[in-house]
C-alpha cells in the first residue's frame, strides 16, 4: 500500500510553501522537465515538510487522489464536437476520473494559452484539446513544455508536441473523391473549412490528389471557402451552383455543410443525386436524417475522444510516457443515396 | 470555519464501522427520513469515533468534499438528450461539482432501481433522471424514499416524488396545433411517442384539446404511433400519407420524427409545405438543417438540465429543501418554412 497523505494537500499548498509557481511544482513532481536545481530543492523541501510521500501519491496532490482530465473546446453545438464531449465524459466516468471543461469563447492563441494554465491550476493531470485549438497550441509552442500530457483530438495532421488521436483525413478525402470520380464525375466542387484549421488543408489536399492521379485538371473556382457551419455551406453552395459549367458533384468538408448544399439544391429545384451528387464528412446523426440520406466519411468522434481520455488517464496515473506519438483510427466511406453517376 | 475531516472518510467507512448500509448512513446524515433509532445511534457513534464533524462536513463524507451529481439517461444519440448531457456537464463544472453518469441499457424499472442504488453507492448527493425514466421511477415508487434529492428532467407532467424541471408540454402542443388550425388546416395528423412515455400522452392531449376547442372532430386514424425515432417517423408518415383524405398537416412529437415525415414527403413527390405542412417539437439542431427549415416548439433541453443540476447542487450543499415542486420554463413556437396554409 502506498502511504496516503495525512491531510488534504494541494499543489497550491506546496507551491506556496516553496515560494514557486504551481506549474513548477508540477514540473518537479512529474520529473519530466528541466527545472532549476534551486526550484527543485524548494519544492522537495516543501513536500517533505508537508509529510507527503511521492509517486504515486504525488499524482494525487491535485485533487485528493482524483484523476482530472481537462477538455478544451469551442462550439459544442457542432455535432462532431458534441460526440467528442460525450466520448470523453463516458470514458472519464467509466475509469473513475473527473472531466474538467474549458470552453473557449474566441479561440485565439492567447485564450488557448490561458486555458491550459487554468486547467493545470484546477488540477488537470492531462489535457485533451479539440481541433483546431490543438493545432494552434502546437504551432505557437504552447504545448512544447507543458507539465502534463497534452492529447490532440482529431488534429488535421500529426503534431510535434502533442499525442495525436485522429484518422488519416488526407486519405479519407482522397478516397471519397476517388469514389465520386469512379461514378463518372469530373466537375467536382469542394467546400473547404477555414484556412487556419489544419484539417481544412489536409482534406482539400486529399481532394486535389485524387483529381491529379485521375488526370483531371484542377479548376480553382471549384474550391469554395467555408468554415464548417451550415450557413457558410449555403453561401459556398450558392457560389458553386452559379458556375458554368455547374459542378455535377460537391464534396463538403463536413455534414452540416453538405446538408446546406442539399438544402440549396432543393431550393433551386435540382434533384439530388441526379442533377447533383453531394458528399459530406464525419457521419454525424444528421447524415441519415436529411433527404436523400448523405454519403459521407465515417469519422469516429466519440471513439477518438474515448481513446484520448484513456491515454490521458493512463499517463496521469503513472503509466510510462511513450514518446509523443500519433494513433490513426480507421475511417470508412458510408455510401448512401446522395451520390450517383452524373446524368446526361 | 467548519472543521475539516482529519483524513479521507467515505460514507462507506462510516457504514462499515456502524454495520449498516451506506444508504442508511446517508438517510441519517441528511436527517430526512424515518430511520430506526438503533440505526441512527450506530451511525452517530461511528461518525463520532471517526472524529467527523457534521453539517456541512457531513455533505463531504461522500467523495472528499466534492459534490457529486448523478445523471441517469439512455439513448444519448438523441439530440434532446445530448443537450441535457451538455447542460448538466457545463453546470456541474461551473459550480465545481462532479457529474456521475449512469447510462441505462434497457430502461426497465429494475434497471432504473439498480441505477439509483449504484449512483448513491458511488457518492451521488443528488440524482437527475432523464425522461421517461424519471416517470417510471416515480410511478413505481422508486424515488419516494430516496435518501438524496431526485430531479426529473423534462417529465411529461408534474410528479409526486421528484423535483421537476420542465415546460408545459400540454400547452405547447395545444399552441402548435392552434397555429396549424389558424393557417386553415383541419385534417391534421399527429405522430405520438411511445405510450409508456408520459410526454407522449401530454403532447397528444394538447393536440386533441386544440382540435376540440376549434370544433374539429377527432379522427383516431390521424393519430399514428411512433417512438420518437427517425425510423418510427418514416413508418408513421407512411401510414398517415396513405389515408384518404390525406392530412394537409402533420405534427410530430419531436424533430427527428418531423424530419422523417419531411423526408418521406419528398420521396413521394409532395411539396412541403404546399402539399403538406410539417411541425416538430424540441427545436434541436436538425430543425434548421433540413429543407425546408422546420416549424417546431423550442424546448430548452440544456437550460432544463442546467437548472436541474443547479437545484441538485444547492440541495446537496445543504440548501433548504423546499417541498417537492415543479418548475415550468418558457417554451416558444419557432415558425419556419415547413408550415403554410393548405393549398387548394
Amino acid at each position: 500500500m502506498t502511504r496516503r497523505p495525512s491531510k488534504t494537500i494541494t499543489i497550491k499548498t506546496v507551491a506556496e510553501l516553496a515560494g514557486v509557481s504551481p506549474m513548477s511544482v508540477s514540473n518537479v513532481l512529474n520529473n519530466r522537465h528541466k527545472v532549476r536545481e534551486s526550484t527543485r530543492q524548494a519544492v522537495m523541501d516543501a513536500v517533505k515538510t508537508l509529510n507527503y510521500s511521492l509517486n504515486p501519491a504525488a499524482k494525487s496532490l491535485a485533487g485528493s487522489g482524483m484523476t482530472r482530465i481537462g477538455l478544451m473546446y469551442r462550439n459544442i453545438e457542432n455535432a462532431f464536437l458534441s460526440s467528442i464531449l460525450i466520448g470523453s465524459l463516458e470514458t472519464t466516468n467509466r475509469m473513475g476520473a473527473q472531466l474538467l471543461l474549458q470552453p473557449l469563447e474566441v479561440g485565439d492563441a492567447g485564450e488557448v494559452a490561458a486555458g491550459i494554465q487554468t486547467l493545470i491550476s484546477n488540477g488537470a493531470n492531462a489535457i485533451l484539446i479539440a481541433p483546431p485549438y490543438c493545432e494552434i497550441a502546437n504551432s505557437r509552442g504552447l504545448t512544447k513544455d507543458a507539465p502534463v500530457p497534452i492529447v490532440a483530438l482529431s488534429p488535421g495532421d500529426d503534431l510535434t508536441d502533442e499525442y495525436c488521436i485522429r484518422i488519416d483525413d488526407f486519405a479519407a478525402a482522397r478516397d471519397m473523391t476517388r469514389y465520386l470520380i469512379s461514378l463518372g464525375h469530373k466537375d467536382i466542387g469542394f467546400i473547404r473549412g477555414a484556412e487556419h484549421h489544419l484539417i481544412s488543408r489536409t482534406r482539400r489536399d486529399g481532394y486535389i490528389a485524387a483529381l491529379q492521379e485521375a488526370g483531371i485538371a484542377i479548376r480553382p473556382e471549384l474550391i469554395a471557402d467555408g468554415d464548417m457551419s451550415f450557413e457558410s455551406g449555403l453561401d459556398a453552395a450558392h457560389t458553386l451552383l452559379s458556375l458554368a459549367p455547374r459542378p455535377t458533384a460537391i464534396f463538403a468538408s463536413n455534414d452540416d455543410v453538405a446538408a446546406a448544399v442539399t438544402s440549396l439544391a432543393h431550393r433551386q429545384g435540382l434533384d439530388v443525386p441526379h442533377d447533383l451528387s453531394v458528399a459530406g464528412f464525419d457521419d454525424t446523426p444528421i447524415a441519415v436524417k436529411i433527404w436523400p440520406a448523405l454519403t459521407t466519411v465515417r469519422h469516429p468522434g466519440a471513439r477518438i475522444a474515448s481513446e484520448a481520455a484513456t491515454l490521458g488517464i493512463m499517463l496521469a496515473r503513472g503509466g510510462d510516457a511513450p514518446a509523443k506519438s500519433a494513433t490513426h483510427l480507421d475511417y470508412m466511406l458510408a455510401i448512401r443515396e446522395s451520390t450517383a453517376p452524373p446524368s446526361g
